[in-house]
């Protein structure tokens, strides 16, 4: 999650008059702790399908947004959510059919053993409800995350987030893996993963803290990405049961058919205890939730009444079942794996040619490409890394980079994305490189 | 925020054939953390200004709900998160003018000492990066609150919202002080709330807990609903500064045009140092989020990079645009002041007439009314309580209770109450409490 590509308002002098005052009155009235992408920020007026447009009119190829994951301005959503709001956006004190239907349809998408559905309005109330689940469930804090993990922004999430660097500290009760990278840990790294997190359990208990939950994004999305070999995740899983504490799967960056299969944990052939979700949920609406096997919650429901005031309201539930609707009407999850299979072998093609390309990896279209300055050293080539993201948006296509030195390319398109509107990515892709 | 008058599922039986199959779909689908309002449950299909519609079209006065303030399905806001939805849903690292018109639009409405605002998508979550930001700022972890607080959902908050009940333990660093409530603890009570919030800010020091926050809703409304006198705020806020604790305003119930001012706090003439947002901000879209003094973002913005993937989205923004060009087009603030005017006086009327009305309090369309068996013992009136509320709701009109004793009446319509709605309300109470 270093954000390598940020802006630097030092630099303001690169930009359009319109645009200058639009950071200036962003700074004033946002204040400091916001951020931008790009050294020359890019100004987004309207998005359909894969490309978005600024204020020119001109059209940029989105290869990073994971939120509008049907395509920009998806016309089924918009319209689901205009006909709701139009007649009752209310809260899950009262009945209403529209919430039941969409958890209905959204527990059928998961393994049987995932019998409750529970409605927050963002991956951070997801995984933090979760987190309190979890405690309740497990009577244990302990929480095992990888080195660069992104669960969150509330309190209890920012202590277990560690990509979000040094001045957010960890929580005493929170223990690091390194991820499961096969590219710089060797081949055997994924299989140690599950001996790493039993080390780490066993590590917080000999600091007198009982286990709570392994809590992993499954596709290790700020970390890398990291999806291979499918099925490792199975032996993680199973190591953190056997130390006694719960496998949660953040499926809020791979879920809802990025990685080619609905969720990133089918890949690894094992059934998470918690399944949080978030950002495509609602394609840009503010919904997310989480599903859970049910003995889970019979102590916390037992103790706890949980009410989230917007969570579970009708219109959230409308675009939620808009969204369903489409990716099952449009074979989105099947786009994804026959468009992300075009793209891992073209970018496997451009390693051919350029050999800044240390790895390339991926599931769907959740993709990673690090770039290193040497395939024998695999130092991370974390400027060339900047300086491709900012071509590529001067190209006029968008994405960006993670990973510990920040030299991975992060490349989420919309699900939509077409073969051809691949080829463009990977003409421009190409094209960077050369010049470099 | 005890819920006196929720479903007991064992009382199914008195449903509708309907009802009772929504009912045992919900406990299936959604498990058992979640609770519906009523003996009967309300099965609401349809608003309009502050009428709701059940399956069969019947027509309830709507007295409770807050989130819609403006009143359900209000259509300026839904054509504008519409429109909106239609052209773009992206974040707040690209450039967008719509964010930052909403952004100077509401930080109009705020003294000038609140000059950024940063944006959530929930209640909750403003609440939690408020805490997250006075931490830095003070280098302190204690808060203190009223002892029957609710301040979100979220793990940090839940650990400092006392009226979620015993199943939720207080954080060691919370410490709880009385509400300001001048019909039991007496009229010099509310004076009293200041020497309280210093001995309690004192109390924590002695456990070496250094100074944070004192974090209040200004109308107290899951207390039991404390306004007056007015101003009497400005000496807690000054207590807990001399404390060296920040004064954080919750307006995520009282903000927006329900006490007849824009903001609660104006009310008793104090600055805070940030306030947070939420509920009718968006007229049920989930847009939340705070306003600040600058110089208290520093430390934090230098540390921490701040990121909301849906928090100031331009829909969002357009629905809060929206909602605050209602509010001002309409007067909403000035009728909400008018119309809450009247039902106080009519329910001081009603207390002539009626011994189990013990004291009737409010500002505005936010409104508490303690029912109590003896008016000289005070002894509260939970069971009637109780059933005044599901008898108005069989009357068709939706209010809820809180308070300790969970026997005051909780009175909250849209701003938008006309003259003849509230007439009709002090008419269905009327007749409920002549027949208990």
């Amino acid at each position: 999650m270093a954000m390598i590509n940020a802006f630097d308002p030092g630099r303001a002098e690169g930009l359009g008059a319109r645009e200058r005052a639009m950071v200036e009155r962003r700074q004033r009235l946002l204040g400091p702790a916001y951020r931008l992408f790009y050294e020359r920020p890019f100004h987004a007026v309207r998005g359909e399908g894969a490309w978005l447009f600024d204020a020119e009119g001109e059209r940029y190829l989105d290869c990073y947004n994971n939120v509008a994951s049907l395509g920009h301005a998806h016309p089924v959503v918009v319209e689901a959510i205009a006909r709701q709001a139009g007649l009752l956006n209310t809260h899950t004190r009262y009945l209403h059919e529209t919430v039941l239907d969409y958890a209905e349809a959204l527990l059928a998408t998961f393994p049987a053993s995932l019998g409750h559905v529970m409605f927050t309005c963002t991956g951070s109330e997801a995984n933090d409800l979760a987190l309190r689940i979890a405690r309740a469930a497990t009577g244990g804090e302990g929480i095992v995350v990888t080195s660069l993990a992104y669960h969150g922004v509330t309190s209890a999430l920012a202590e277990l987030s560690p990509s979000l660097g040094e001045g957010v500290p960890l929580g005493r009760h929170v223990a690091t893996v390194a991820p499961p990278d096969a590219y710089r840990g060797g081949p055997g790294m994924p299989a140690r993963f599950a001996a790493d997190v039993a080390a780490a359990f066993a590590g917080l208990a000999r600091h007198g803290i009982r286990p709570c939950a392994l809590l992993v994004d499954t596709m290790f999305t700020s970390d890398g990405v990291f999806p291979d070999p499918p099925g490792f995740l199975a032996a993680a899983a199973a190591a953190a049961r056997a130390a006694g504490a719960l496998f949660i799967a953040d499926e809020v960056q791979p879920g809802f058919g990025r990685t080619g299969t609905m969720w990133g944990f089918e890949r690894h052939g094992v059934e998470p205890d918690i399944v949080t979700m978030g950002k495509p949920m609602g394609n840009g609406h503010p919904v997310a939730g989480l599903a859970i096997r049910p003995s889970l919650l019979e102590r916390f429901g037992g103790r706890v009444r949980y009410f989230n005031t917007f969570g579970g309201n009708p219109v959230s539930a409308a675009a939620g079942l808009a969204v369903l609707r489409v990716l099952r009407e449009e074979g989105l999850p099947a786009n994804a794996a026959v468009v992300g299979a075009q793209l891992l072998a073209g970018l496997r093609g451009l390693a051919g040619r350029h050999a800044v390309i240390g790895d390339v990896r991926g599931a769907g279209l959740s993709i990673g490409v690090e770039l290193v300055r040497d395939r024998s050293t695999r130092e991370p080539a974390t400027a060339e890394t900047a300086r491709v993201v900012n071509a590529l948006r001067e190209r006029r296509v968008l994405i960006s980079a993670s990973g510990p030195g920040a030299n991975t390319l992060k490349i989420r398109p919309p699900l939509c994305l077409s073969r051809e509107q691949a080829d463009l990515f990977l003409a421009a892709l190409d094209g960077v490189l050369a010049e470099a």
